[in-house]
């Protein structure tokens, strides 16, 4: 460790979520859940929940951001081999935009020397799965998949609308190698990224949510972008993106590496720009080629690469309302015309493969050329990129790397579904990552609902991960609770996603959460919730005693009138006849006329109930 | 005017939408629109926006809460003739449950005499669609609907998967007419609440939202209602149904209706139930008949009727998770079991007809037996009712009755679109009125966004009106803050569901929002969002200064790094030649190395024009 006296001072959010507690599965792999424990009254197990908010919410870790995080997975990097620990490039003014002095973000204390592949030897988890190797990665995403399917494995009713999706009851460590072997999932884990805990991208497992942070030349720090990284995971962030454009970009990026358990995407173009003051026509494969080893050897784990901005579609954008709306589409456009040649990243575009072999940086084959309003939605440009993005895959695939695909945008519902069945059999079902779609233009503001509709709707039809949009979309950069908004929105788009696709453990966590609101049990109806917190604070503007968390009413009816009270007492009076007179009922055609026998007991019994209530 | 000592003190908030001008539309009936008038710039004729807002928005109107607002609709129906004037009913003391003193809300101060069909005259809107005569009612509503449509016309390019609806290009009177003869459409219009401004409700138009608002018995007061009445309507609720159910609910209802220039829907049995104590099984026929005369001479426009909860349907619900959720479905639930009888609505329905018909009361055949949980969706109880509104909807329409039929509740994505189709089907195409439905279960706090997802794909599908849903459901009562989440969210819903279907001018809105975007007209995109207030309190919690305003660049890049800058770039330099070599580039098959002598041609005026930036 380094000298402090210079660190920035950051704070993070620790402890666990309240009602949660951290618990740890899968014996020596150590995969995190949150355990939600009920009310001895539900007669229910606890409740496991999907966890992605890393050593912060369990309490037993001492956090300490100066040092980082630990780092399970060096062990299983270093055990496999085909890795070389090396000097690694040296950190240059530019890297930072050229802040300097007061101004400059001090570098991270604990800085390690990078890996890379020695030569040809496997290094991606792509290489390991077409070898038929299941890594220690494969194991743990097993397991974190499964959540809860173990114990609904018997019961398990498959209910659902896939899309053609696979989802197996049963995630095994030889489904996850399979899925990753024919390019329909990826593990974004860079080498240099040991702090990560594993997770998995593909429309047959749960559908995962990314959330935006970085600073802007405007505003924000690097306090606020590592608080905000942890902040977006605590509340269900499964991969974090660093788009930052502004100064001190490298020195951000390492604070937050070495303190994040999700994998960390960026747009290298972004830095790249920056390192040729702004002007995008400065730009060449020299320059590019340097960041995309700068943020390699960092531990980025996916990176946006443009390259299906190609010279001659950028003219099919000229009529567009809202023309290139995407930064790093909009960088590359002005690139190809004004040297009216073919892109950089294009023609280069293997020697960027071999790069990000070496750590296995996954690619996110980005949407330069995404529509940004309704009017430009499955546009020819757009669908032409799709096209490049699909014969790109091929390339990147042919050299060893995972493969995902971004997507649009602004798309209107009736255009939504195209746009994933076109991604599918363009792309050779590589996942798909979309940002929303955002369904309308007309509610800045309010883009994270706009765009969490479109959200659940192509990750039911098979988008894999869901970029979050924050209220702040198209306004400003978002603040803490943007995030966090933004990312409970988004899960609750990707949950909707997993319901309608008919994932076996999904409504496990609805069906627990509605027996406990139908029982009041309200403590137990917080702690289940996405937001637990604001689940509490909306209930407590209301009724605020402690004695209304086990009132079997709300304030929305008061005692006398609250239609879950008065069920009860239906089903109580009925319990003891109700079956058979259902079942009566309906062998009857439903005539309550028809006076039978049978009916008319099962009547006097509710009657004698009744009289005695 | 009677002495106002003891008037309570409302208040509300009046003045135009921020941006925005009342504007009034089709001569003499005064259609309302809000006129957004764009910068020089745009080089664009105002946008005309759809209206629900009432005369506060217009500062040329005085408001006096405690007179009501004017009548426009009094004349249109005495001119038709066949109402009488009578004495009415007198309020009884149960009506306001009995609430006295202090305690007792007091009387609107400005009561007038109710009117009333003679005898069998024709009274209601279907009636007369059906006698072929178009009332000034299918007229006003035929200009508002048309919003904008006219300008468009020519241009008019439909785009969208209507799933059948049959939407044309222009509203005419006489389409008004032919819906509401078929059973399409409704019209919401108690002769007694004249006060209110024509709108319908059917697939073949704008989808309608609804707020809800109404005190309980644990909290909230007139003040706050006619507060929250005025509130949903300013940012957009096409009618509000007043939830109402503690005490002082005919006193409440009438401050609401006299003041509430859109539809206003009850639940009448809320109030049977209060006068007989809470205690559903003392409920009977000839207090829910008292009841429904009360509110139908205040001027109520549409009443739940949960006339679909049958005797034999209750036993269907004792194996779901979460019962029977509807407040109206479970006290008829407790009623037909306790007394193990048929449902006193069920079987005097066609009474409730002849009453509503008197007034124009449309019907709302109520879900009484909606899921209310995901575990719960599309089950037999729900689909038994919903057969048996189909079958009380041709009842109510032999009888002269307009009916809408409401859906629910919480229901996955992939059972959305059944329930659509099946309500179709069963209820004769009647407008479909559903609340929500939440796409699941696990977000209390964020149920405007669960159900806002659902809402959006059943509008899309068909639904003509969406009940909207507060971040407090499961949890609180709304307050203000709630009610315009709601509000604004479902917006969203109503105009997604619309530019799915193809409606042909609602593109119109986001185009032009997205024009001013591209622009950075940002003055234009915040009075052109559906929340203007919002869209500008987000931007300038970043860039608060009024030169950011006209700034080419926003906090999310900052000035160097703006897509939507380096687009109008691109655009501005391609200017000359883009469309010339869109053309080329498409025609020759798009290969950038053809070398054609014209693309040359184009590139050396780009890279000239590029020198001379």
């Amino acid at each position: 460790m380094n000298d402090l006296s210079e660190a920035p001072k950051i704070s993070v959010t620790t402890g666990p979520i309240p009602g949660s507690r951290k618990i740890y599965v899968g014996g020596d792999l150590r995969v995190p859940m949150r355990e939600v424990a009920l009310h001895e009254t539900a007669k229910e197990p606890p409740v496991k929940l999907y966890d992605t908010s890393g050593p912060y919410s369990d309490p037993n870790v001492k956090i300490n951001i100066y040092e980082g995080l630990e780092r399970p997975r060096s062990a299983w990097i270093l055990e496999r081999g085909g890795v070389e620990e090396y000097e690694g490039r040296h950190v240059r003014p530019e890297d930072n935009g050229g802040a300097s002095g007061k101004s400059l973000v001090s570098e991270f204390p604990n800085l390690r020397r990078p890996l890379r592949a020695v030569g040809d030897a496997m290094v991606t988890q792509l290489e390991f799965a077409r070898a038929g190797i299941i890594t220690k990665e494969m194991e743990y995403i097993a397991v974190r998949e499964n959540l809860g399917r173990e114990q609904a494995r018997e019961e398990m009713l498959r209910d659902g609308e896939s899309f053609g999706a696979e989802i197996p009851d049963y995630i095994t460590p030889e489904f996850v190698r399979s899925e990753i072997a024919r390019g329909r999932a990826i593990i974004p884990a860079n080498i240099n990224h040991p702090e990560a805990e594993p997770m998995i991208i593909g429309r047959n497992f749960l559908v995962k949510i990314n959330a935006n942070i970085g600073n802007s030349a405007v505003t924000s720090s690097v306090a606020d972008e590592v608080d905000k990284m942890v902040w977006s995971t605590r509340w269900g962030a499964d991969t974090v993106m660093d788009l930052s454009t502004g100064r001190n970009i490298h020195n951000i990026r390492e604070w937050i590496i070495r303190n994040s358990a999700v994998p960390i995407g960026t747009v290298p173009i972004y830095q790249a720009l920056e390192k040729v003051n702004g002007v995008a026509e400065d730009l060449t494969w020299e320059v590019f080629r340097d960041t995309l080893i700068e943020q390699a050897e960092q531990g980025v784990d996916y990176f946006t690469i443009h390259a299906g901005v190609r010279l001659h579609y950028v003219p099919l954008t000229a009529k567009r309302v809202t023309g290139i709306v995407s930064r790093g589409g909009s960088i590359m456009a002005k690139w190809c015309l004004s040297h009216h040649k073919e892109s950089f990243l294009y023609e280069h575009f293997e020697d960027i493969c071999e790069i990000m072999r070496a750590y296995d940086v996954s690619f996110s084959l980005g949407d330069g050329l995404r529509p940004g309003s309704i009017a430009d939605a499955n546009d020819a440009a757009q669908f032409a990129e799709l096209e490049t993005l699909g014969e790109l895959t091929q390339v990147a695939w042919k050299h060893g790397c995972q493969v995902m695909i971004e997507g649009p945008g602004h798309v209107p519902m009736h255009k939504i579904k195209i746009n994933m069945d076109k991604q599918l059999k363009e792309c050779g079902e590589a996942p798909f990552y979309t940002l929303g779609p955002l369904t309308t233009d007309i509610a800045p503001g309010y883009d994270h609902i706009t765009s969490g509709i479109g959200a659940a709707m192509i990750g039911w039809f098979g988008t894999a991960m869901l970029c979050y949009v924050t209220p702040k979309e198209h306004l400003g950069l978002p603040d803490r609770d943007d995030v966090k908004v933004g990312v409970i929105t988004y899960k609750i788009a990707a949950h909707a996603a997993d319901l309608a696709k008919g994932h076996p453990s999904a409504q496990a966590h609805d069906d627990a959460l509605s027996r406990a609101r139908f029982e009041f049990r309200w403590e137990d109806q917080f702690n289940l919730s996405l937001d637990p917190e604001t689940a509490r604070l909306f209930h407590d503007q209301t009724l605020p005693k402690d004695a209304h968390k086990v009132a079997h009413f709300c304030s929305m009816c008061g005692p006398k009138f609250c239609s879950m009270k008065i069920t009860q007492e239906v089903r109580d009076y009925a319990a003891k006849g109700m079956d058979d007179m259902a079942e009566v009922f309906r062998n009857s055609g439903g005539d309550v006329y028809q006076e039978l026998d049978e009916l008319k007991a099962v009547a006097d019994s509710n009657k004698a109930l009744l009289a005695g209530e």
